[in-house]
């Protein structure tokens, strides 16, 4: 199933058969206190230096999430969003639990923006799709409902059917849904990283979905999170997910190699080249080929 | 299923269910010059000290291969098994193509080693699986047989097959038999890596014996092996293999993480215990802890 985004002139396509789509998770106020000083001043530079080199690192799209104590999203969300759109000419994921703050964003966007996120509860489908909706846009739906995130796989599956339906009725194409089975740390529940992984196995068989995943999260509070995450994100991408929200800078050689594994690149074409490219921007060392 | 391998006063189960069991792959001359000279010489010194620093670094089992230009491996393999099994109390992998050879290591070896390999081949058939059955020991079936190494998930499941038929047959318990079905690179056939890991899933689902993994050829040939083969080992291990024959050193922390994130690692113990460990070593920079 294809899930495709537009910027100004390009589209991405969020495949289901892969490779794995990237969104890049940087432009987000909470990792980073200077991108508040920046969102709350207007300055623009600090922003697109993040916009950069996420793309260069190998984000397909996007986020940009604006939330900041101080920051008027309805007024903030639009501007960097078309800002990033029109400078970088990729697809924007429009982070943002503040409906007025999406609308006013998905009015000014050009092409197919990807909102994150609508859940499974009745406020939030009710607030977000018929946005979605309106504006064709696609969306991430987060498998929790007004009780909470399920312990239980089979449960979050229900949530995403609750979400792919809800869709349905209201008219937005199936392919326009993403379902996010969400990932909490396994720091703190032994069984969280397996309880995500079942759920993704189940969406992709049940209703053949896009699935994203944000995959940080699990390693929360750990050490040595890199080795966890990278762990996790090549376990997903078996499990059937298709597209992930991470740091491209730490995690792109990853996931190249999870889809050269996974049969999905000729020759080894994009793993060489994002070797390469990681190289030449100083993210690895050059340790030549062949060396194990 | 359980596979018990025994040293002189230890037990050692490879289970189905996981954790992954971890077979050190270092004392192997294919690998070390160094090591046939003192395979020539008779000292014992670098041996002991690649079996120690295995150990401290995970591995559960040591695999002992003395294959090299002017040893006599008959001779040599019970000599260095055994001292190595006296030394350090951890099951051997007794690692030989050469029959007369395993027969004196299985002679005079304590407990119950493991043998690597047998395969489906008629002529390898006949040479491994009496002295297997004779000896009590276990063994590693690999995924060929007279015809080569198919390049079909399906038809090296059939291997599987013959090669637990004919253990069967003879009289080996069927969690006696740990089923490898073998990776090539996927620097020079985009298939391999989905092909070996369809082959766990099938393997797995058809027979539920336990799988072994060699980790490392899969990246050979690629630069950054090491970040492909942690992604393979993950996959693997989601797959459902159950055993890995590799360089601990370099890849205990992925399969510790990737039980973790099966779900087989309660409180993160076994993780944050290596870690810990591996900091100890030098292995891995004190990042602390939460750091991503």
């Amino acid at each position: 199933m294809h899930t495709v985004l537009k910027s100004k002139s390009k589209e991405v396509t969020i495949n289901t058969a892969g490779p794995l789509a990237i969104i890049g998770e940087s432009i987000n106020p909470t990792r980073r206190k200077k991108l508040t000083a920046c969102l709350l001043s207007g300055d623009m530079s600090y922003i697109f230096e993040l916009a950069k080199s996420q793309i260069e690192a190998g984000a397909d799209i996007l986020d940009v999430n604006v939330g900041a104590p101080g920051v008027d999203e309805v007024e903030v969300l639009p501007k960097v969003a078309l800002a990033v759109s029109e400078n970088f000419d990729v697809p924007i994921c429009l982070d943002s639990s503040n409906r007025e703050a999406l609308i006013a964003a998905l009015r000014v966007m050009p092409g197919k923006p990807l909102v994150n996120s609508v859940n499974g509860e009745e406020a939030s489908l009710n607030a977000v799709m018929p946005i979605v909706k309106e504006y064709g846009a696609a969306v991430i739906g987060l498998t929790m409902d007004d009780d909470g995130i399920p312990n239980d796989p089979e449960l979050r599956l229900s949530v995403a059917g609750k979400i792919l339906e809800r869709a349905a009725r209201i008219g937005i194409p199936v392919e326009d849904v993403v379902i996010d089975p969400l990932v909490m740390t396994v720091g703190a529940d032994q069984k969280a990283g397996l309880i995500t992984l079942t759920t993704i196995e189940l969406v992709r068989k049940e209703f053949g979905v896009n699935i994203n995943l944000g995959a940080s999260n699990v390693s929360f509070g750990l050490p040595d999170r890199h080795t966890v995450n990278q762990a996790f994100l090549a376990l997903a991408a078996g499990a059937g997910a298709s597209c992930v929200i991470t740091n491209p800078e730490k995690l792109t050689a990853t996931i190249r190699a999870s889809d050269l594994l996974l049969g999905r690149d000729v020759y080894a074409g994009r793993y060489i080249a994002n070797y390469r490219k990681m190289v030449k921007l100083g993210l690895i060392a050059d340790a030549g080929s062949g060396k194990s």
